[in-house]
This record gives structure tokens, sequence and C-alpha cells, in this order.
């Protein structure tokens, strides 16, 4: 065990935070990543600054909440302006490198505007969210992207002109015909990949290779897996691994149905909701998630262990977490994107090798963690600037390494632009009227919708936020103080981005010394 | 009379709403500021984003809010990613150009972080926020600044290393010293240069000049005068055109001094206000002030006679304003950072050539007007598109050419960020926490201060700003409304910035035609 050196960036597409057995799911089995539990901390109170990809994964690599970040959701490209753990890091020499998915456009308008040429190592850097790309692979991706994936799967043997649509995403039919992932009722199917030749399978490999080149240079690696997130498709044994009875419960009632919530209506009019509100929808797709997140556990038991022939356990910090959960058909929704526990809560675990964090190894922390902390926990476990002027979270380091609880944060935000979805049409609404913001603290969550009245739950008498107290005036003094909680949020987002604090120390009050003498009798 | 082709963009520097005689100012006489209010529309309350140069001037070229802009005081470079005026004009084949100040930074870590090389036609252009610079002259500028002011003093026999210290704002003293007019002691003086030498005098002629080379050429002319703003000093005959007894009375009570706010006593203590408490103070420097006022109006006088000898005052849209005003002693404070209207309130004239204009001409408009206002009013005057996904402000159109004014907008908005000035060293504060917010609606001004108490005016009781309301718990419920409106407004910024309406419109609910099937069953 010993100083941090390199950081280790696994993060799961769509992954609940209740679908691990460290997490208490009571027949989902994850070893590896409860063996990382075990050596690190669990955080089983952490939540993503959004419940859609892109700006959520915008907000981890920026260390900024979506309202900073502006990329509000996945087809907002991030503003070049904005600075990424690339920025951060590779001024120190460490390599900042991708294996798998980002979900960052890139902000073609920007670099039009300062002439940045398509073909240069700056554009691609650019291009990229100053992410080293070893594989971009952002899943469901056409053929013919980035990624060497679909020139892998036809080296073995897969020939097809879009080998993903054909084998990884397709099932045999009882008749010969092919059945596409795409149809989630063909979830329990296997897949017509071999585990070995899977996306998950692939990227872990990819992750290793690049981490047996380095050697012992420093480097950051993001490993980005594309699952257990649609298409609901896993390959043998996996898709067979469990059954509807190993499933949690629905956490969803007939009594949610009564006064909805406008925009909760419309997002249930959307065909994923429709779909997921089947009887026989979750039964059919949740034992796939399962046992994709079970292959995800298998090759992490594979990469851990290679990290540790490597030694590499000893200097590399390693976070475990994911971009947002699903809802499953949990509040008659499919996907994410509302303010439910389901959708922001997910994993958070940390593996600090530093030997000051040996007194929390093995602990759960139930403080209150954001996506955001990944940006400045790297930066000061690596020991470089925190840059405050820019960055929003709070470094993990005096958690793990048992510092004050006192002065943590007392809440946790997240965003939503429904722009580009069919709610927005449902309700008739132009594209810059569709904004909510959610503040969540020990006890309240609530959620401040655009024009229309807000949400409310009490988490203490209503942990499953079965009941919306929005409209309830018996809560008008809680939906006030926890207003108050978002302006005061709002006020502290950091716009002046141009310079930091020492630039600012430095220049106070110091006219006089450039020859400015306004004021003087 | 015709249709806008081109846009003149006056602004002055630091003059207050009050000091013009169409505004009321009984002694100062402004004959052809109030000419040109005869002819177009004069806006009485009008409001600057910030009392401080540089970031109300990035809202006027931006069109965007402090907090959307991020250059939150003079010493912050504005980002790249902003948009100005330039950027909407320029593509359209109209000429941006400056004549005298914007207070532009360059954002030179942006430069250098997107290669931008510090020679080329990009960097200039980016370093200037998208104006082309004819001259561009900030004020007590260096000698070898950009401007040619300084060979032309040369020219013309101001012998010096540094002419401006020596000549323009230098007076001969009883003993054949040199006084300079940084001490506002020797204010009544005559400055030390001709009258058609001064700054003002230079700058008109360079934007006449401009106008005339132009020909029938479109352009967007920002015509920059750095006066009426310190030091205060006039030349002959403007340094002796007015008295104590032409000046407004002081606004400022012993009352003010007691109970004061925590950020606006350290404010007192600061060098300019300590100086503009002297009894003797504003008798000595408000006359001079007015001086600098009237000889800008002279040279008004010749340019507008000037556009009207070659049409173009058929075709040209002209404002008339400035980027914040001066206590002058009022309130016991100097400059105008803080949020009265003595700092806040502006002129605000705006001449529309085009026919249906015709109605308003004349006319005093008292509905709301915010700086951010004028890139909007010049987008929809030469019919370029509005960018509403980054522009705040609102077009005045509607309201020159005789538009509903029941959806008019019921507030304003200031920001200030005070981390710069030795009141933060006062109050012991960090960079990140000297903020201020301001709403003023028609009766009410709320200022919002991080981490102090609020203040609060009731304008129709107190118009003069005598009694802060901002601790008595009898307007408590006023302040929570107050609040609800900065909140509204924080939720309103503009942050997606890299992709306009029509962008999400086309994309919106459209996965299916590109391939991407979730949710299906």
């Amino acid at each position: 065990m010993g100083k941090v050196r390199n950081v280790l960036f696994i993060m799961c597409d769509q992954l609940r935070a209740d679908h691990l057995s460290c997490a208490g799911h009571p027949h989902l089995q994850t070893p590896a990543i409860d063996a990382l539990a075990k050596k690190g901390v669990r955080f089983p109170r952490a939540y993503v600054q959004s419940g859609v990809c892109g700006p959520s994964r915008m907000s981890y690599y920026t260390g900024r909440y979506v309202f900073s970040h502006g990329a509000t959701w996945n087809r907002v490209p991030l503003s070049l302006r904005e600075k990424t753990i690339g920025d951060y890091l590779q001024p120190a020499g460490i390599r900042v490198a991708l294996a798998g998915k980002t979900h960052v456009l890139p902000d073609a308008e920007g670099l039009e505007r300062f002439g940045i040429e398509g073909g240069s190592a700056l554009a691609a850097l650019m291009r990229a969210g100053r992410f080293e790309e070893l594989d971009r692979y952002d899943g469901h991706s056409p053929p013919g992207s980035e990624s060497g994936y679909a020139a892998y799967l036809a080296e073995h043997g897969y020939t097809s002109n879009d080998p993903w649509s054909d084998y990884v995403i397709a099932a045999d039919g009882p008749n010969g015909e092919k059945l596409s992932g795409w149809q989630m009722r063909h979830a329990r199917l296997p897949a017509r990949v071999a585990e070995e030749h899977s996306e998950t399978a692939y990227m872990t490999r990819e992750a290793m290779r690049f981490i047996d080149q380095m050697g012992d240079k420093p480097w950051f690696l993001h490993l980005s897996y594309v699952k257990p997130h649609w298409p609901y498709m896993a390959p043998a044994p996996y898709h067979a691994m469990y059954t509807a009875k190993d499933c949690l419960p629905l956490n969803r009632s007939e009594a949610e149905l009564a006064d909805q919530h406008p925009v909760l209506a419309a997002y249930r009019r959307q065909e994923e909701s429709v779909s997921f509100s089947r009887p026989d929808a979750s039964d059919t797709v949740r034992p796939t998630y399962m046992g994709l997140i079970r292959q995800i556990d298998d090759w992490l038991g594979r990469l851990f262990a290679h990290l540790e022939r490597l030694g590499r356990l000893d200097d590399t910090l390693i976070f475990f977490t994911s971009d947002h959960g699903d809802f499953l058909g949990d509040h008659w929704l499919g996907e994410k994107e509302m303010f439910y526990e389901e959708a922001l809560r997910v994993p958070f675990i940390v593996y600090d090798p530093d030997p000051a964090a040996d007194a929390t190894r093995g602990s759960v922390d139930t403080r209150f963690v954001e996506a955001i902390d990944v940006v400045p926990t790297t930066l000061a476990a690596l020991g470089l600037p925190a840059n405050e002027h820019l960055v929003e979270g709070r470094s993990l380091l005096p958690l793990l390494r048992g510092g004050d609880s006192e002065t943590w944060r007392e809440a946790v935000f997240a965003e939503l632009d429904y722009s580009f979805r069919e709610a927005r049409l449902i309700l008739g609404r132009k594209p810059r009227e569709c904004r909510a913001m959610m503040v969540r603290t020990d006890r309240w969550k609530y959620v401040w919708w655009q024009d229309f009245r807000p949400m409310l739950f009490d988490l203490a008498a209503d942990p499953r936020e079965q009941r919306d107290l929005g409209g309830n005036d018996v809560y008008a003094h809680v939906r006030r103080e926890m207003e108050g909680r978002l302006s005061a949020w709002l006020k502290g987002r950091k716009t002046r981005v141009t310079v930091d604090d020492a630039y600012v120390e430095a220049r106070t009050a110091t006219h006089k010394k450039h020859g400015i003498f306004f004021g003087v009798w």
C-alpha cells in the first residue's frame, strides 16, 4: 500500500444503486465489487447530477453541476470552455485514457469559431472532452464509428455489415430468424455473441492492455462499460442466471397514478414507460439486467486480480460507480430521467491505497456524495491544485482518511432538461421551458418544475416515494425551506471561469501599483 | 427616414441618468442629446447589469447578465466562449468597429488552451471581444497602449513621454508646477490640453472618419467615450462652465450612517468614499463632471449634424447610454459599485429611423430597460436571428414602434462581485465570498448579499433610498417575495450555450430515426 499514483475510474451505464449484493440485493451476487467495497469505502447515498447519461457524465468529468457546465441533455455538446479531468491531469504528465463510453459530443460550432482544425491533435483532444481515446465506445453506435469493437467482431468470425445488431443484441428465434434485443420482450434470450466476445469482455481487456503498457508511468483510466444499459440482452450463461423470483419487488402502486404531476404524467405516456408498465415487462427485463451486472462483476474480478498481480493495487485509486440508475418499471416508468431514488442514486465505492485510509477500509459511509466529487477527490489524491474557482464538488479524501464530518454537505442536487423528449411535445412546451431542479436532504426531496407545481417527498415517512406532497398545503413551509436551499445553491454557481482565486488575491486593491489613483483627494 | 442599415452605439463612461437637461437637470444643458431624445424615445428607467465598467459593458456587448457571461469585475476577462455583438453581425457582412473604450480583457488562458496564435487575425478579434478596433482607448492607459491618441498628442506639440499625464489630466499650478487631475482637489483647474485635442474631441473625429469611409456600406460603430469618468479634469472652457450652485443637491444624510450594512460600511471606508465625504468634495468635482458632459454634448452635436449631412440619420439606429453612474458623494460614497439609483440607472435614448417608429418620437417611455437589451434590439432592427438561446435581453423595437406593454418585464437585475476591492479585505472575506444580486421592481429594491443581511428600499415612500429596510421585521414578506424573484431569475439563466432552440426542435423524440429503439416492447 502506498501513495496514489494512478486512478482507475470505473463506470457502469444505468446501474441502480440497489443492484449489488453489498448494497443488499438478496439474490444478485457481485463478489468482486463487494470485495472492492471491503478494501475501500462504500457510499450508499451517492447521487448523480442528472438522470441522463450525457449531463451526468459531464458533471463527473468536469466536477461541475449541469447548470454550470451547460450540457443539459444527451444531444447537447459540452462547451469547449469547460475543463475536464484531462485538462487538470495532462499538464502533470499523467495520461488520461478512455476505454468505453463518455457520451462527450464535440462542440463543433466552438471548434469552428476558434479555428481549431479537424485533423489536429488539439482538435482530437477537444472533440473527446480531453480524453485520449484508447477505444471510444458509446454503445448502440453505428457501424464505422470510432471503436475497434466492430473490427474485433469481424476478426472473430461475426461476419456482417453490422455485427453488433446481428450478433451482440440479436438472439436466434425458434424458426431460425434473428430476434432483436431492441424489443424488450426478447430480453430473456441469449445473445448470438459469445460471452468472451461481448462488449463487457472486450472493454475490460482493453483496460488491462493499457495498464500493462503503462508499467510504472502514471495514468488515469476511465473504464466505462455500456452495460447494463439497454438493449437488454445478455450472452450465455448470463441470460439465464436469474429468474423473475430473484428480482426486487416493483416499487409502484395505483395510488401513484392519481393526481399525477403533469410532467410525470407526460413521461408515463412515453413508449418506455408504457412498455415497462406491462405486467410482464419487469419479470422479462430484470433477470437479464441482473445477468449483465453479474457479467461485469466477473470481469471486474479478473481486472482486480490483474491489478494485484502487477502491484497496481498499491498505488491506484479506484472509483466504481454509474452514470444513473434505471426505473425498470418502478413508478410506472422506464428509463431514468425523473428524480426518484431509483434513477439518481448510484453505486459509489472508492478504494484508496494510501495507508492513511486504512482506518476506513470496509466501512459504509452514509454521508452524501455527488458525482462532481470524483474530480476534486482525484486532484487531492494526486496532490494537484484544487481549481476551486471551477470545481464545484468536494474531495472525499477527508472522509476516506478519517476527516471531520460536521462540515459535510447537507443536500445533493440534480437537474433535468426534458426539451428533447416527447414529454415536451405532449405538454406543448418550447425548448427553453423544460427545466427542473431537485434538492434532496436527509429527510426531504423537493423538485422545482418550470411553470408547474413542485414535487415533494418525505423520505423518512415514505422512503419509496409513493406520496407526492408537492400540492399539499400542510407542507408549504417545507417547500419554502427547500426552495431556499435551491436558491442558495444557484447563487453559488461558479461562473467566474477565466481567472482563479490566486489571481484575485494578487490583484485586490492594487490599482495604485498600476498607476491608477482614483478617489485621491 | 427608412430602414435600419447601420447602428451607432454611443456610450459615455460613468454618466449618471440625472445629468442631462432632458432628464431634468436644472442647470446642466445638453441640447444635442436632448434633440436626439426628441427624435427618438427616452427611457428614464434604464438599468445596467453591474455598477462597474467591465461587467456592465460585457452585458451590453453580449446581451447577457453578469451571472451568465461570468466577467464579474473589471479585471476578469470575458470568456472566449461568450459571443458578442461582433459574432452576430460580422457574418452578416456588417463591420463592427470600436472607437474608444470597451474594457474587454483578453482571455489569455483560453487563447492558449485553444491554440489561437498571438499574431493571427482571429486572435486579434478574440482579444478585442470581436470588435474591430479603429482606436481602442480605455482611458488612463499607459503610454504605448493601442490607441493612437498618444501619437496624436505628440504630433500636436504635447512633447512628453507621457503626454496624457502631463497635459490631458494636468493643470498648471500657481508656481509653475504641474498639478495632477488624479487629485480631485484640482478638479476646478483647466487641463493643459486644448479642447480640440482632448479625448472627447479626438474620439468623435475618429468616429466621423469611420462613418465617412464606410459610405453606403453597413456598419455598427461603438463610439465609447472615456468621459465624464475620473480623472475629473476638463479643458477650457468646460472647466469653468459650472459652479457649485449649479450642482444637484447631495443625496446623503447622517441617518444613513446609523446601523449601516456591513458591506456598505466597508465601501465607505475606501479612499474614494472618504474623499467624497469631505464637505468640499462635491462642490469641487461636480462642476467639472458637468463640464465634461457638456463637452460631450457639444461634440455629439457636431457628430449628429455630420450624420444628417451624410443622410445617415435616415438609416442609422442610434443608442445613447452609459455603462453606469457615479455617486459623487451621494450616500457618502464615491465611485459606483453599490446598488443605488445614482450608480445603476443610466441615460438611455434610442433613435430609430424607421417610419414605424414615427408615433413614438419625442416620447418618454417609463418601462424598464436593461443594458442587455442593446444586442437584441440591434439584431431585431437589422432583421438578424435573435439567438434566444444565448441572449437574455429583450428587443426594444416593440416599444419603439408602438408594441404591447402588458407583457413587458416587471423587474431589472444587477450584480456585484467585490472580491477585488479593499472592502473584501476590510471584511476579511475570500475571493468567492463577495457576491451580491439586486432586483428592482416598480416599488421595491432588494439586494441579496452573500453571508450578510439583505438590503431593501421602498422606492415609493423613499425614492432617495435613505432608509434601508433590510433588517426590519415588518418587511419580511416583501423580502421573501423579492427573494422569490431573484430565484426565478437565476433559474432562467441561459446556460445551454452550445446549441440553439432550432437544434432542439429538430432533435426532439427523433431517436428512432437514428436507429435507437429504446423502450420498445
